[in-house]
């Protein structure tokens, strides 16, 4: 069985591979591969592109998908051990997720961070109780900390645009009306540190990412020759910058108290992303963001609908990635 | 690309391949005319008929779907250009409507109007926002003035029955305990016109249709023979009638004011289609709706479970008139 | 049209039939039997199993499925005749049920008891309404007295176990902490009974199943040789016993009046399936459960990650037993 459940922990033949067959399946989309196949979706959080991609992807290489959303058409999910189950949750994930991989050839499943214990969520309480239950492949359709189809759809569009291994790519926050998760952040820094990029995070005092975070970077640039280093300056930052990519997340000192956060964070709303701050990237950088965006609150729409952005192309990465790894899952089952 | 917004604005020789389409879809509804194609389905808005026949065609035609809906399994999307979003509204349609499009051939939105402002409803500001932005085929199941596929199920049924082209079609407004938007009036009136029919508006007063909605009928009207004239005079209205298409709809004085339209509405209870209205209509006179029907409050049972009743005819042409649209659409790009 | 609303009113061929077949398409479970056809879901309650196994197993049949959730996606249903609709129904099952049977080769619907009054909920109002207006053939999954997939999925699991025929089966009564209905006990008791086996029904003072119920049960087992007894004294109901069934229902004396039914159950937290419940059974019996389960709460951890647990094995058989009931259903339309 091959889950997918990070992207830093495959091995460097596997990425490839992932890339090339990423590619070759944008240009043939339709296939009969996945024939009788059924992929199950449990999202615990909301999704547009996910969803969407995930069905259509199954549906162009001959297979089919179901969607499991519980606390809406399906009751709550218990994924702590040894409770007592007498509030909400109705089942427990010890019997829904062996139940659903008997239905289906592969699981996918979406769990954001609790949100109000950042050591509890560094341990992918979610995920990890999915993964322990799994008796199928297992996709992570974006976790606590992290989402790694949204890293490797990235990956591929920088590949997409020629933008060099060794590149300059900056991870900036950006302000944000809440205070949100670390998981694609944590993805998408990981990711170009392990693609060989000298990366830069971006953000003002008080937002450093984890320690976790952080280190998690590093051991992936040290295998692939990049490099990590974090700063406030925006200038210095972005200074011949291939690629800004914009997220926003919350301060870790306020982590679960929602409202301290948002004092720290109100006098931030500058960090807005603007055409002036690529004034010392390259003239040729590009912008990056995985979707959704909050318009002029996160970033502005000259650069959203200028010539610097590829959140589109990101998005439509999605689709081949994700059907990339769906093959590399379940064809040679 | 072929988009599928509005019947009115296609011409003549398309409205009968689609039907002549939708026919021979109904002798020979399963082929894999659509392999391997995608259809997304975005719902703004509540469904039945609308879901379960588009998910249908497309399984029927070789082909798959997805569903999107935003306010519930996906975020609020916004739809207005230029604002700030620090609102409810997590992604624009800029950005969601050409990702979704890298995911399916084409897309279906339900948007229903506003209700508080009728000049920006009759812009059919959501529609045309998708529209703008969709970079595949777009059909409109149902907008805040129309709802074309409807109106193609409509046609398609008056042909299965008969009907004749110059025939006396009544629409007629019906007690409603919620002030209801015009697409479905609006549809089926300009229909009828177009189709060349007698048509007569029914209503009290104070429920006139917008002049826009009629002077669209008239236009119709124009181009096929047909005429459009209103009346508050039930008998007067359905004298000879082949066909009384009921519908609930607001008053357009108290447009986005619902509690003073209540006001109004309240005295007309005696607004629900019985038996007796057809006194002075052609003996084998049909009754039409579009469902979801209130029994008892717009269509008394005597008539909905009567001789006259059409509706479950109606909602079948709904699948093979789609299907014929999907085609149409699909098959030749 | 062969419809499948209930396992006690099909005759012994019909059950032997659809047995035989699960096995056999659990055995190869893809095929193209079903190409091109449509199966509408209809789910008035929440779901996990029954979505999942009921949209793969048509999947794997090479069929498609839509699934509508009134009050969710759509409109509230009504299901009572000569109702004035005026109320949070905005569409009548006499429309709503053969529309969708227009779009599908077979219906499926889930309609829980509505828990107010006992007398009508024995009636299956609701299943027994889209059963009057359904022009294709229904599935019942799950409704206010019965859950035939379920029932027949847990027979085969007992066929697949090697439990004999005439085996003792205890369908034992266990806290929860809400009122539940009697579908998944009332399913099970006859579904054993049908099979031949010693039943008994264990339950507290106060939980006697309703007459109907029983008397159903004994019906059943007249025809196979079986026998019904209940009891409240747990030793004496598991001596010998080869299955202990767990399942939660309400008291029939405060059917519809949940205050005072909590009172009643409050001091029978007890009735929490452990180990030591097996004392008196067979060295080899087993633990089987519908499923949800709360954990801690109706059966301990001790017993559902134990040897006895069979649970995971019955949810299996609901898609096997189902994809039997599609394929009996459409095969030979």
């Amino acid at each position: 069985m091959k889950s997918f459940l990070h992207l830093h922990d495959q091995d460097d033949a596997t990425i490839r591979a992932l890339l090339c067959s990423a590619a070759a399946i944008e240009r043939a989309p339709i296939s009969d591969a996945l024939k009788g196949r059924i992929l199950g979706l449990v999202f615990l959080n909301p999704s547009l592109r996910t969803l969407a991609s995930f069905q259509a992807g199954m549906a162009q290489l001959g297979g089919s998908s179901f969607v499991i959303t519980p606390g809406q058409g399906t009751w709550a999910l218990e994924t702590r051990d040894g409770v007592v189950m007498d509030g909400a949750a109705a089942e427990h994930v010890r019997e829904a997720v062996p139940v659903l991989c008997q239905y289906a050839d592969a699981l996918g499943v979406r769990c954001f961070a609790g949100g109000a214990d950042l050591n509890l969520d560094l341990t992918e309480p979610v995920l990890s109780a999915f993964a322990r239950h799994a008796t199928k492949p297992l996709v992570n359709m974006e976790s606590a900390l992290d989402h790694p189809c949204q890293a490797l759809a990235d990956w591929k569009t920088m590949d997409d645009l020629d933008i060099p291994q060794s590149g300059r790519f900056v991870l900036s926050w950006a302000w944000h009306p809440k205070a949100l998760p670390y998981a694609v952040p944590s993805a998408a820094l990981s990711m170009a540190a392990r693609r060989g990029m000298k990366v830069t995070v971006l953000r003002p005092e008080g937002y450093a990412l984890p320690a976790a975070v952080m280190e998690r970077a590093r051991e992936q640039a040290a295998r692939s020759g990049g490099c990590v280093r974090e700063t406030s300056d925006r200038a210095a930052a972005l200074d011949g910058a291939h690629v800004l990519y914009a997220k926003s997340w919350q301060a870790e000192a306020h982590y679960g108290r929602p409202e301290s956060e948002a004092a720290l964070r109100a006098p931030l709303r500058d960090w807005c992303v603007a055409e002036s701050w690529f004034e010392t990237a390259r003239k040729d950088a590009v912008f990056m963001h995985c979707l959704p965006v909050r318009r002029n609150v996160k970033v502005k729409d000259e650069v959203l609908d200028g010539p610097r952005s590829r959140v589109i192309r990101q998005a439509g990465n999605r689709l081949h990635a994700q059907k990339a790894v769906l093959l590399h899952m379940l064809e040679t089952q």
